[in-house]
């Protein structure tokens, strides 16, 4: 469908019309519904039809700063084809990649509007008690088929280079392990919690520990990631879950996802003290540890169960996957220290933290995440998940 | 130079002349040379002169073997291009390689008849008192220039691409970590030491460690490797080392070349009884830990002081290449052990322990051998330098 353009609302509804071979008759309308950081969406849909379908459009630069900061719309490729393969091994978990046109840098996905973003639903204090256990069955879906488990040397090495995606990964580089860990310009501190990023920032046996975890996000390519696996890219319903935004994603350690995920709980739960009263603060600090534990549980499960089919001859030894997880639950403890810093300190905030109104609550709901996460980085190598739960039990005020 | 076709030595003169630009009227002679398991390998010289040129040619299979087990002749490729990027970063110890042809499969590489192969001179009882430090240096150097200390995101991803060896990798994967773990008709193991590689077979342990070793050998792309780096890979003389064939290259642990080069002075440590009267083997059995030593020093050193230039801000951190280098001792070792035990029991035996005239000698070296290999493996993350090298003092004979 020819040359490069950005969309308006009008070119998303015509688009729309040529993909899916509706006449001019058939009216159509649309709406811009993006509120992403890097692209553009749109949704489309006929009148009086409750499901339409969503157009996602890469731009040539980061759309929330504009052409200063260019980016390259590679990654609509990259997106479609990451969702595409997690689809293929978890349909009933990824949305769905309907058209996708590599010139226009355009995808054509599923209509989800009957859902909602996790993210938005905790913060209206809603319960979606199936959400946590079908976000660990994906995981577990999703990393174990494009692992050494299941894929044989060479259609490993394949999809690491078919999936290579340089340009976002080296931005999640930079601003989930550099950035927050020192005092730079990209940075947005508080400055009611500036001492306690500067005691951070000082710290170098943290900075150690984080230092091994970029390097193991570089090198340790274990399985397809979705790279952004936060609470605002999971769309849910009251039985249903759907990830969307893979733009992130690529080949890493499965820790980081398992990570990224505990840590968006993690800034909600430390975010409850600021937003409600201690009785129901308390309430829904249990929910988000009840919904760790259920997310793993779900995702240590189902993995290995997968991984007892496995071909490979060496990596089927009984206990090695036990073993194995027991790496990636460590991983995962570390990666999401990183995660609750770099959104309390680094360039990207959470809606859990800064929405909350007092600033002086909202500090102290801060400077709670900041001393979790660094605690789970520090000391990611002793908290099996027993322990872990109880330091979380500790902090439910 | 145009279609593929296997060489004899006549088409290697052949071809020297045209790529050398000699004209019919100089004299050239040739002769194969050729006892790698892989290729086929010529000299060519002019009488008289002392050095000539290396004609190296990769078969659509593995030339001990035959046309029965086909093999890629891309092979040919990555061996030139990656002698190419460790030559640059490390010319000193590095083949050089004075010409490539993809559609021959052909290398030209710089002729080292002054040199002997080191595992030769072990084998003949001659020092080579700077070898072992020279080898940690190279790998030091080649290491360190592919690594995430050197290379930003982009630039590693393309290297990793570039560098992508499935085909031969995959071989490395069954023929080192998985046939020797378990009665596979590929092994051969002498009719003396069948109890022990039996027993070897049945050590659950021993072989969740190995398969966790093979996870990351695959998935854990530190730097681009040699990938082979055993005794008869290096070329030496009184003051001089240079490191040959490289077709099993690719991105890996560094801890596997280590590994790989610290077990192969290792089985020639458990072969000295079988060699030598006590006086002797110990001597020799000294002298190969003091490799070891030297080895593990040098690399340690010069990976210390190239690492504090890297540009990378988190992994500068003070105190974390120590850090990460005390991760790729205990690498190092797990890969020694099973480099031990895939030689011993494996297809593809050593010298050092298959030349030993006495069976029941021989069959005590073996044993040596594969206890040896499995400490390590088992141990590795208990052994610091320290207690590796009192452990093998222990077993100095």
């Amino acid at each position: 469908m020819s040359q490069y353009r950005i969309f308006k609302v009008d070119d998303a509804i015509a688009y729309v019309r040529v993909v899916e071979k509706l006449g001019d008759e058939v009216p159509l309308l649309g709406e811009e519904i993006g509120d992403g950081n890097l692209n553009q969406v749109f949704r489309v849909w006929q009148p009086g039809e409750s499901r339409g379908v969503i157009v996602k459009q890469a731009l040539p630069y980061i759309r929330c700063i504009g052409e200063s900061w260019p980016l390259t719309r590679d990654r609509a490729r990259i997106e479609a084809q990451i969702l595409l393969n997690h689809g293929r091994v978890c349909p009933e978990y990824t949305v769905e990649v309907l058209h996708y046109d590599p010139a226009l840098s355009v995808m054509l996905l599923e209509d989800l509007s009957d859902h909602r973003v996790w993210r938005q639903t905790q913060l209206e204090d809603l319960s979606f008690p199936e959400a946590a256990a079908q976000l660990g069955r994906y995981l577990a879906r999703v990393h174990y088929h494009s692992s050494a488990f299941h894929l044989d040397y060479q259609a490993q090495q394949a999809a690491q280079t078919d999936f290579a995606n340089p340009e976002l990964m080296a931005i999640t580089e930079a601003v989930f392990f550099v950035d927050p860990f020192r005092d730079h310009e990209r940075n947005n501190v508080a400055p009611l919690i500036r001492a306690e990023a500067e005691q951070l920032w000082a710290d170098a046996a943290l900075k150690v520990k984080v230092a091994a975890l970029k390097h193991d996000f570089r090198c340790k390519g274990e399985a397809l990631l979705h790279g952004d696996l936060h609470t605002g890219s999971v769309m849910v319903t009251a039985d249903k879950l759907k990830v969307i935004d893979a733009e992130f994603g690529g080949y890493g350690p499965m820790g980081f996802d398992l990570g990224v995920i505990f840590a968006n709980l993690l800034l909600n739960f430390c975010s409850q003290p600021g937003r409600h009263r201690a009785v129901a603060s308390r309430r829904v600090q249990q929910q988000r540890i009840e919904e760790i534990h259920s997310l793993w549980q779900n995702f240590r499960a189902d993995f290995v169960e997968l991984a007892a089919h496995s071909n490979d001859a060496a990596l089927a030894e009984p206990g090695y996957v036990q073993d194995f997880l027991g790496r990636v639950w460590q991983d995962a403890l570390g990666y999401a220290g990183c995660e609750m810093i770099r959104r309390t300190i680094g360039i990207a905030h959470v809606a859990d933290l800064d929405g909350i109104d007092d600033p002086a609550r909202r500090a102290a709901c801060q400077r709670q995440a900041l001393a979790l996460g660094q605690t789970l980085i520090l000391e990611a190598e002793q908290l099996l998940e027993e322990q872990f739960t109880a330091l979380l039990l500790e902090r439910v005020i």
